[in-house]
């Protein structure tokens, strides 16, 4: 039996849905299910700046990302009863902080910053590139609201943009893995793309197996069509994140 | 202006719904909905207690508390950053877990532990009582569970139970208090009832102004039909709950 | 052989004694008796308050519990050398202080605040209602210490108070549970209330049994005249404590 | 005026009092006063040892030391609130751990451990050493305790033993520091000795100041005679000790 | 002035500087100057493995990761002292153990594991790959000390490796980017290799810039002769490598 | 076979050697080596002084310790993974702070503050007293760098200064213990000490055995000898200190 036991093809992408404005005080948010994977991220935008910005003129964006205790099928244990965040958790939201800060132009925001809470509701795998789509979506969201109340006069954001992951089993590349393949796979990679198809982040992980340059080719032609389809649906749902893009 | 802003008569609670097995993994889940507040509950078994009642032929259950850091109007810090959790977190998560410790049976259940983890998606007042709430039913939804494998012989809850809060303005009650009234009122009180208007949890705290044992029960007067409402509420959604309860 | 072992009967209270200003440095102190229970509490007077009542031109009131580590029969580890408090001491803190800011009259207090650290240097069951009750003492004292150098014109205090522990076993209602009846007892009430019999603070649990609205009246009768006592024996001890109630 | 305001002469210590027994739950206690100093040392046999010794058919001694807030005179923050320890608690907790496993026969003690909390209710200078003196006598009393129902065959104690400290300030030599000769002073040093003037420790500082061997010879000839008065006193309120000593 | 100011080349590395068996009790150690960076890592053998690969017959490596004080310009507080690692060092020390696990035969290892300590004495820029550099020699160096009692019958490493960093400023390429360079650049890559140019790792991050598939291979090209260069040097100082490698 | 087994006479030191200047970023600095021990000690300047002497127009001198996880032969536990710094190495900063303290003229120094970070490379013994006399040089080094932009008007060093080790084996003295000798001995004694060998810190201790008075004199002549050579060695590779002594 093959590796992808859903009945999806390698390179389909998994049913994927937006709640924008899932959380009813935030100034941004959205609720993205991506087959059994489930993640609400909310954005908070605050008229301050962390000191190593301050007076710089620009504008800042993090995130923070944690899981609820039966996101997992196994219970895991609470952060804050433990006491301190897991490794995997703080890689995991600097890199939701880095790609979001990448896509936006921080002259234009301004000395104001936004902090993105990315909250694991169900995982079922790619909970971090799930969370860096939604977060794309809560962030232009955010960003709407700001621009209603104070125009921007230089557009904030450098383009649309999505994540998602992808594997190689084997010869055979598996796009948008799940819990089960990803804990089978040898290579695993996740990319951050704009509609473009420019780069934000890339990073490629051979823990079980290496692969070739040919090979990380390969991989990235199964991603540029899925962050089209990505793409497309966040325009589908939030068209005025338009207006803020240039 | 009075107290009560949002059409309310006095004595009437918010509009409550339950969605029963929210969460995909867990034995028992419920995601509550109080007005605008937002409470999910998931309910881990485990076949192992904690060392104090090992080997005493009873089960246990506790109970975790958290809250997504912006499901208040003001963003609160992610206590997992914090690095501990505050007093008010912990208050909270003893209180829920002794109210559903004394509606069960612990006997019956047998060595088998069941964690409950009340996570707020959002709040507006109440999120202690809408937990209880919840975890009974997520509660009752693991037992039913553990029912199917393996039957009880002895009926593993003592009744259907349910929470509210109330409070005292002036000379003038209020019931089921959002977020709004909670931060007016001089004497709150949370209340765990069962259907047979049992007492299993009083707490009453005058932070401002100072209540008679006359009040008290009249506090008490507007509790119980809240408590058969929600009860009622709780045999619709989960009508197979009384087999279990003897 | 029933739960009382010691020869009280059911609605006596245990021997008490008041060592006021047992500390020689702080602004007010006193060490309670309570049988072999014994706290020392002392109130640290400052001329500034939390952030979150700052320029309110109110007070405030707080309240740090512990416990020496062979306060206890058999020795609790150390809470500072375990890096975090537990849920029962912080629970416990957050009564005493929500208990004292009641009867106080935080605006003729003025932006000042009262510390109590309360310590328990031997528990034997009502450490704290012991705690509570030793709280008024000492922070009489420390107001009729700023009242002798900058007199008040508003009267701080809004009575005379106590606290006391009142429990139900089967159908017999217990006053002032020692250890040894706390641990076996299946419903226990800590009540705060005035000399006027007013509450301040209901907490009644039901962890093995449940209780009727019947059994809370019966519980609340037992617990007036102990708080009857108390007051008294506070009168005897600080008589100049009536010069600041109105 | 000079360094020592209380009438003292240079070479008198203050009064000291043992009120052996404090503690009813302990194996060993004693509440040593002096002066103004007060603490409050219980000690707690366990038939364990730690694992490093685990095996070697030796016994174990430590301490620990911690200070009630309002001990000195500004309030210090709660350790446990504080989330660890510092330093100087650690310092001297691992100083009187060390100074009692001296004065002790770990062979003859057996695989049995015996914990010290030294709990400072009071402070007004040289609580170290009062936590050694007092820690001796709880020690000792545990040691009488255990003795009597499985007596010793090799007597576990090798001498009497007491601390003092004593100070330079200038050419002058004080004896028996108080809080505010302690922060004047320019040389200070705690010494831990038996009735036969073996030294069991020696910590000599100079914050302020050098001092010579013959200056530290001096130091040693003033505290002779207060090891002598302290042992004096142990053996007048503890006189069943020296059946241990051999 | 451009860009990189000590007169390097663009595709130029820094001269580096292996000192094996740099520590005297470490089963392998190994110093790495890279310029001015300078990290020691030592490898330290156990008989055991983590529980998650318990049983499975395979063996484990891991790395941790740390700067002294002074490493950097400014001073950075130890953290130690801060009570927990900072993210950066999490995300710094997942990454070298990923590295140096896939490089690794697991099974070949048996149960045993291989923890790396890698410490930044100074730092200049590049200390997470220079740390993977060194980390592979230490590691080789304790497996051939494991390999002269017990002999490997599997060669335990697929290939000889390395890392370097890469940076994208404009349209210019820079290999191997010092502290100076890192903190002015676009888009920074960093890269583990095998000596067939197979890919262990690849991060590649775009905080200010985005970058094309184009460009990713422009950088690619940059770094296979750096590690060509660098493989070159581990095998002139560690020729007896070669025999573990299959 | 004798305690010391590597051919040295009991009043010997082992081969010390400064490497002055290691470190590229630091105002002053020094690897010291004692044998097998070593350890980099790097002086942090800054233009600002902790609270507490904050306006006294006094300067400030502070270190902290730590050890690389592999110095000792056993891989010791990282502090920073586990989250807080051990009783020992708390003790060992500050016994390196007082001594340094009080060989500075605070006030010649001017409100300043000196951050002496003492890290263990290797470990074999006497880890303590090498920090001393290396963060002398560090201290020294960095004083001369000041000097030489602003000059001290007042000679900032009271004098040159050491430390070192020393033990007392049933009746036989040693000096300068390594870890193997440290280990076995009775009693063991550090003592920091200047030129004109006046005691600055004395800390002898007795863990197995007692010791006289007059031992105590023996070894104090034994430590005068080696002092004297270390200073020697100061003064030949860090002449330049003599400027800042008076």
């Amino acid at each position: 039996m093959g590796l992808r036991q859903d009945g999806r093809s390698n390179d389909a992408i998994r049913p994927v849905d937006f709640q924008l404005g899932f959380n009813a005080w935030a100034e941004g948010s959205c609720l993205i299910s991506v087959g059994n994977t489930r993640v609400l991220v909310t954005a908070t935008v605050e008229d301050k700046v962390p000191p190593f910005v301050r007076g710089s003129g620009q504008g800042w964006v993090s995130a923070e990302y944690g899981m609820l205790p039966r996101a997992t099928h196994e219970r895991t244990m609470r952060e804050a009863a433990r006491g301190r965040q897991q490794g995997r958790t703080i890689e995991i939201q600097r890199l939701i902080g880095r790609s979001l800060r990448a896509i936006l132009n921080l002259k234009a925001l301004g000395e104001k910053s936004i902090l993105l809470d990315c909250d694991v509701i169900q995982a079922d795998g790619g909970t971090r590139t799930a969370a860096i789509t939604a977060g794309f979506m809560a962030l232009t969201q955010a960003l709407t609201k700001i621009h209603k109340t104070s125009a921007f006069t230089t557009k904030p954001l450098k383009d649309w943009m999505a994540a998602i992951s992808v594997g190689l089993h084997g010869d055979e590349v598996y796009l948008d893995l799940n819990y089960h393949e990803d804990s089978q796979i040898g290579v695993d990679m996740n990319v951050v793309m704009t509609s473009k198809h420019q780069l934000i982040e890339i990073q490629g992980t051979a823990e079980h197996g290496l692969f070739s340059r040919t090979q990380l080719d390969l991989l990235l032609d199964f991603v540029e069509p899925a962050i089209d389809e990505l793409i497309a649906l966040e325009k589908s749902v939030l068209p005025e994140g338009a207006l803020l893009i240039g």
